[in-house]
């Protein structure tokens, strides 16, 4: 890892505006314009260095995928990994991603209602601390602004490490009436699928032996219809 | 443990009327007469040796017990383990507590419609095959049956050592709408209180530092009226 100073990865960000959003607050309502069509939006919150949303966004070209974090180191890391990825498969710039530096405090200025399709929760961070709890991205106060930006195919998929995290997780989604399916509470001992993207924490700790935790939570009005058409398939 | 033939077992089971219910069915819609008040009825399904239902049996007098299971033998052993619970309290008769013999498959032969305020299920028999499934207590099909039995104030109370079971469970209350609360993934390192009744094979698994799941099901109309009326008070 080459090291830079605060200055310099600031300035390698504002050289990659086809990629790089430093200012996510100009783009609110006008993401659909941003990308130059119509196809649905996925975001991570809190991607760290990148691995899923890029992993995502080349098997998933008809999905318009913003991954968002909060430290500009993190949102260059991501950014190289992108632009890696994407020359891999032949591709000169990555067209369906964007990565926004942002806190997730504020995603509602980032976002306007109804313009996201699926909100991604990887190995948000779990502050275990009681005292904190109101900062886990789980928190019903966080739920209530995504339930907001999520359109009528809505879905938050989230996975976690965190035994706690997830507990607190379920019980948030549950006291929100949230509908809750796929609930996993040791997701790589069932099988993932082919489908299954990575991300670094969940390397790190699959390789650990450490279990992962992964629940869907389906929010959009039509999400719902398919749901309750299909739920008993699982019986 | 002396040892004893089935017809033996049976004997002694008939001579106990006031403590077994060698046919619940006899008392579908009459268990408030049996009991002699109208004090909700608390049921535990599957109770194995009955150290559970004992020890709620004593804690809590203003409630009637009915603990079920479908063998002789743990009728049996369970009917000891109440009159010496109740002996040590100084109590004669145990009064508000009965063994139930039946096959849960057949419960809403046993209960009328609102008969039940509380269900336990503590440690079901996980049936692991997948092909096994419709067995598990938290199948979706006996989930309905519940539904009925329960009345306004109706709770489901679920716990059990089985990550898969209670993986299956958690799917299942999502599936059938049911309000889930309290949901543990490590009852007893949260720190269990003085109220807290262990089963057999809780102490069993407590021992061997196995974790305990619980949830609880919010069902009748007025205790998920309570619910949501405190719901946010844990965040
Ligand atoms: C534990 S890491 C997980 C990274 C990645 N999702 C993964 O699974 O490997 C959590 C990430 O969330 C970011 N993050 C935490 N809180 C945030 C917030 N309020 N706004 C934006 N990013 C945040 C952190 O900077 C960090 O990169
Ligand atoms: C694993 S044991 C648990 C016993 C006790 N609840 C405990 O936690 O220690 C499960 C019990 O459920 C009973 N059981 C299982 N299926 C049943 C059914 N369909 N009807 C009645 N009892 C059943 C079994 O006989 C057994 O005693």
């Amino acid at each position: 890892m080459r090291l830079r100073g605060r200055k310099g990865i600031r300035e390698n960000l504002e050289q990659q505006q086809h990629l790089v959003i430093l200012d996510p607050r100009e783009y609110k309502g006008r993401w659909a314009e941003l990308f130059g069509n119509d196809r649905p939006i996925h975001i991570e919150l809190g991607m760290g260095k990148g691995q899923f949303i890029s992993g995502m966004s080349v098997k998933y070209p008809d999905v318009n995928f913003i991954g968002m974090d909060m430290y500009d180191e993190l949102i260059r890391r991501a950014s190289e990994k992108v632009r890696g990825i994407w020359q891999e498969q032949g591709q000169e710039k990555p067209q369906s991603v964007r990565l926004a530096l942002g806190n997730i405090e504020s995603i509602e200025e980032f976002f306007a209602p109804n313009e996201v399709e699926r909100i991604y929760l990887n190995f948000s961070d779990p502050w275990p601390k009681k005292k904190h709890g109101r900062r886990r991205l789980t928190h019903p106060r966080f739920l209530e602004k995504y339930r907001t930006l999520l359109n009528e195919n809505g879905e938050i998929h989230f996975k976690t490490d965190s035994r706690e995290l997830f507990q607190f997780s379920l019980n948030a989604f549950a006291a929100c009436g949230l509908q809750m399916s796929n609930i996993s509470l040791d997701l790589h001992r069932e099988g993932i699928n082919e489908e299954h993207v990575m991300t670094e924490y969940e390397t790190k700790f699959v390789n650990q032996g450490v279990n992962i935790h992964r629940c869907e939570v389906i929010v959009g009005e039509a999400a719902l219809s398919r749901y309750h058409e299909h739920k008993m398939e699982q019986f």
